[in-house]
């Protein structure tokens, strides 16, 4: 495995152009891109439209003139496209976390029967946290029953209401069948909510083709819509009628401006949203989503893999030595779009790396975990990044003080 | 009344200087601030400054570097001072109809005896919405009462666990007494939670003066956010160690990073957040914050009364015959900072004064709403507006068919 192969393999990358799309900072290798993806060269123009002239000129005439009214629906029928979903079955609006509630709430309503919420210790905690949440606003009878990421399929019983899996594990970067667990699910009986944050625009993740239920992301990891971006969340179109929304806003009234007294859910999607979208972070979004025009989700899922075998290859020859154990599993089928490794000393290493211009990120308690963007990084900054790996684990300059004082983000 | 007068009371405003912080378009009268505050010429720099350099530049380290993690406790302590709230009792995030969701349900918990949730039918109909969505969620017991604004002190009774108001009626503008509810709702043994959509920014809130207990509001009104601004939620300090959040997401969390399954609530009003916080929002809200910087609320109330009376006195004058009539309350202590006027024909009537560079809101079914905005209205803002509006009465302009085409937002 040497230098020019992998350049070779940028020069036949059907994907190359792509990074022209984004603004990446000169010298920087960004393989953080799963926790905060890098900025669309359309966004700062974009924003700065909405804000000057239809904020600014139009005012409050924009929700008409400029049709921000149905921003939510729009911005979700171009995520629907990256996630085998159609128009009509996804909207933008929220965080991850309140439209996670708000599925899981309308979900449990539909299994009024069972009692348990399963999911597994590789979901994100926080999904955790609000299936926590929300059992507790129940009727106390409802329980989350928590079991190891391959004990899923055998743990769904007749008493499980809804399944709740976050697709790839954002640790380790192992991926859950959807496909298999779906149907599993459905045989017992139960719904299932996945959570794509690691799997929007990162892979062609196929909801409609796995018979997906319910789906929650992410914005601001693959999909580039900046920090904190509004997330999405897609219902399937035979689910619609059924779904009764618990965080039962206005904008997912009937008629919203109606200013009816009583709540009426509107047909569809959009009976999902609650409060006034947010016009500026959708914005942003909107723009950000236009690095996927024209691309095919298909070749998106063969660069991810290919620059993670790339990874792993590289890893297992120039770093296995220094103690650091690659986590992800290695067959294609059950991998995201990361490559993690563990040390004791992971935190330390990364900021190290990060001194030597490769940003990758630190999860509790020991992992090193590095993102692979299929539309901005190049097999080259695989290379180099892992180089520049190899010095901080050979110089062992991580094991200076400073690169051991905690940050608050981490 | 004269047009010298208006000039004298522009020329001896306080307040007047303020009127440069915003950006307003050239010939609009805009009296639109209580729907979309207009646009503040701090914003555009600020979020270009954040999308470019925090997000293009430092990426994923700008969480740390520019503390974008603390952005919601930040502006929230900025809009404490605005509403008589300490630091530490307020933070922006999420919508309104989210947060409002949010203390509804923990408030709930806090009287488990008790089954009513109260409020009246001059509160803004999503408000309602929320509270049936989460009356739903719960044991089917718990049941919404709606009563006449005027009936709210006496139909709290034994049973009332949380009074659910907005202090400023959306339509009329009528104000409620936020010290005296309160008081009562105490001495029954409930909890009283305010909406302060059409109060926060354009009069002087006093909360703790009001030994108030939780509230909610909007940041896109008169705090000038940008459309679908992050809201902000209010608790004071001594419930804050017993609201137990029920949507409970990892930015709510004791300790976010350390990705433990289990939710534990931090100490404090950050125990209410959610999910990531929408830092372009954040951004633009805490940028329209600076034009509160050094103003005094006390200020602002006298303007946007002074504003009130003339616009009461020229109405009457001059438009009184053409029967439009005033709803909103005359007295002070029951007016907030709007101007409603009656029409059969308020839809079409406020179509055709848009088309004369006026721009009020129409609410269903009948009423003509007018904002004033201490900080960019001036009173000369409301002659002409008076006047233009006397125009099309005068000629009937609003009769012509092109003016009852209903947009999609009204």
């Amino acid at each position: 495995m040497d230098y020019d192969h992998v350049l070779e393999l940028d020069r036949t990358d059907p994907l190359a152009a792509s990074r022209a799309a984004f603004d990446l900072p000169e010298g920087v290798i960004y393989l953080d891109g799963n926790s905060l993806g890098a900025l669309p060269r359309h966004v700062p123009g974009r924003v700065a439209e909405v804000i000057g002239q239809q904020w600014g000129r139009d005012l409050i005439q924009s929700w008409n003139r400029h049709d921000w009214i149905s921003m939510p629906a729009r911005v979700g029928d171009r995520i629907a496209r990256l996630i085998g979903a159609e128009s009509g079955e996804v909207v933008a609006a929220d965080s991850t976390s309140v439209n996670l509630m708000k599925l899981l709430s309308a979900a449990l309503a539909l299994r009024p029967e069972r009692r348990t919420i399963l999911s597994d210790n590789g979901n994100f905690p926080n999904d955790l946290y609000i299936a926590q949440g929300v059992a507790g606003l129940l009727d106390k009878e409802h329980r989350l029953r928590i079991t190891d990421p391959d004990q899923v399929a055998e743990a769904i019983d007749e008493d499980v209401a809804v399944i709740m899996l976050t697709e790839v594990d954002y640790r380790s970067g192992r991926r859950h069948d959807m496909s298999d667990l779906t149907a599993r699910a459905h045989a017992a009986g139960a719904l299932v909510i996945w959570d794509l944050c690691h799997s929007a625009g990162a892979m062609d993740v196929d909801l409609n083709g796995s018979n997906a239920d319910m789906a929650v992301g992410c914005g601001y990891k693959y999909l580039n819509g900046g920090p904190g971006a509004p997330a999405f969340m897609f219902v399937a179109r035979r689910l619609q009628p059924v779904l009764k929304p618990a965080l039962s806003g206005w904008m997912g009234h009937d008629q919203p401006f109606a200013f009816d007294l009583d709540y009426r859910p509107a047909a569809g999607i959009l009976r999902n949203l609650a409060g006034t979208p947010p016009i500026l972070g959708l914005t942003a979004l909107d723009a950000a989503l236009d690095s996927f025009d024209g691309v095919d989700m298909t070749r998106v899922r063969a660069k991810s893999l290919a620059l993670g075998d790339l990874f792993v290859a590289l890893a297992r020859e120039r770093l296995a030595c220094y103690g650091l154990e690659i986590i992800t599993p290695e067959a294609h089928d059950v991998r995201g779009s990361q490559i993690s490794l563990r040390h004791p000393e992971a935190y330390a290493i990364i900021q190290a790396l990060i001194g030597e211009g490769v940003i990758g990120d630190f999860r509790m308690p020991d992992i090193a975990r590095f993102g692979l963007v299929p539309l901005y990084n190049s097999f080259a900054d695989i290379w180099h990044a892992i180089e520049r790996l190899e010095g901080v684990m050979a110089a062992g300059t991580y094991r200076q003080p400073r690169f051991r004082e905690r940050l608050a983000v981490t």
